[in-house]
């Protein structure tokens, strides 16, 4: 399955054997070549949960284990839905990052073909980010500030959405140097876990336009946290309203964003795909 | 099924419906596609034949169609020998350049792990390869001959196995300028339509070490009638013998070719692998 061009392997859970916990890595690494294996960007499995309705497992294409997935968490809910091992469109995933709260959107066809998903909170504070600086510096959000990134003074909202966002206002994304500033940006000695950089513009008070430099991935089709935290930012500079439904226009497709200031949550609307299914023979 | 790290998507004709001739480039643009498609180097159709045993149909990523494919080939012959679609070990299929005979290897499971397959006959004349030349010049070969690219000389030998190749005999394949050599040959206006760049060195008279530059892929894992090349340059050039099967060490894994004096035919034995099986939806 894909949401945005973002792809994995999924393993049903409650159907098959799952192998030894210390062949996942390997497993996961195997099925990702594009060559020897299937092609992904890793495997998912899908599983029973003693905590929620259902739990997600993330393991990327290098073998080690996220603790969440904005894209997987969308296929995921579409395929349990869809195979009733959840009874409602509202249901809840228990994932490595904890519990996350999943709604199912029908089409005229009856298939769960989009899904909104809890973001969780973000953080603001520059120490949560995480960027270096001063005393109490530490504590203050970093919006629409300006700081020094190898003598050149750039201005930037930063937001964690659990990992690091550099949000960029620009006049147009597709003119922007993403693949420039980007990794400069990314790698800058400010950030010690480094950072997703993200390019956008404001269309209206609806549509965002974006571009994103990943963190240890470089331009890609989509990012779902980067998605939250372009909306996030261009709520901190007061450019589009909170508890506004926000279409964020990726290069892989769109995302409609949502931070609710009833608990101050990030929500996230997306398509899910299914692309094919089959079976994977482990040892040829 | 995957070949020395060359994957494809194989749609048995015998049991499908294969969809309109017009949309099958589209087809395999889609899934091959690693964001939104299941991810491969392109489709491959396996079809019953008027004229040979079985029938192979090869469209690339761009959708484009190929006149063969020895990797395809290979895993071809694998599936219709498992799934009794041929009597016997030894068959012939029919491809876009022609038909050519195949041969099934059994291991001890009695699973067709490796097949050989004819991959005809190399031509040699320099018009042939194609290479630029004058008059009588162009009927020669062009073996361990000095070329001028650049302003600067390179000391090779061409070979056509229906694409063009420059091979060139190095120390050491390890350290040869692969990534630097490879492109400038590949683009000299030498070779009218471009040319695949092979590294070898010998190892013993029936092992040759190799690395690939591919006319319009760049470093790849694994070239097919670049090993056969290799192969028929080194033979040339008095280095490895005629008849003798020489295994050719690739980056994705071992051939073994040879180049038989009795019709000329070049054959290459190597691996076939079934990665998983299943079932791709069109139009969702």
């Amino acid at each position: 399955m894909q949401g945005l061009g973002n792809s994995y392997i999924y393993v049903d859970g409650f159907k098959e054997n799952i192998p030894n916990e210390e062949s996942l890595p390997n497993l996961a690494t195997e099925v990702a070549n594009l060559h020897t294996g299937i092609g992904s960007d890793g495997l998912i499995l899908i599983l029973p949960s003693n905590l929620a309705d259902v739990r997600m497992r993330v393991f990327n294409s290098d073998g080690s284990e996220a603790k969440n997935c904005g894209n997987g968490l969308r296929c995921v809910s579409k395929y349990v839905f869809e195979h009733q091992y959840v009874e409602h469109k509202h249901f809840s995933i228990e994932t490595l990052g904890g519990i996350v709260e999943s709604l199912v959107h029908l089409d005229e066809d009856g298939a769960a073909s989009e899904v909104t998903v809890d973001m969780g909170v973000p953080r603001l504070k520059r120490k949560d980010v995480p960027m270096h600086g001063e005393g109490d510096e530490l504590e203050e959000h970093v919006i629409d500030a300006t700081e020094h990134i190898d003598g050149v003074d750039y201005t930037f909202t930063a937001v964690s959405m659990g990992n690091p966002h550099a949000v960029f206002f620009v006049d147009s994304v597709g003119e922007a140097s993403v693949e420039t500033v980007g990794p400069l940006v990314e790698q800058a000695a400010l950030f010690p876990e480094g950072t997703n950089v993200e390019f956008i513009s404001i269309k209206n008070g609806t549509e965002i336009d974006f571009a994103v430099w990943e963190r240890g991935s470089g331009m890609t089709q989509a990012c779902g946290t980067g998605a939250c935290a372009a909306v996030i930012a261009a709520v901190l500079n007061k450019k589009v309203k909170k508890d506004e439904a926000i279409v964020v226009h990726l290069s892989g497709g769109d995302l409609t964003i949502r931070w609710s200031s009833k608990d101050d949550h990030v929500w996230m609307k997306g398509p899910a795909v299914t692309v094919c299914t089959g079976t994977y023979m482990i040892d040829g």
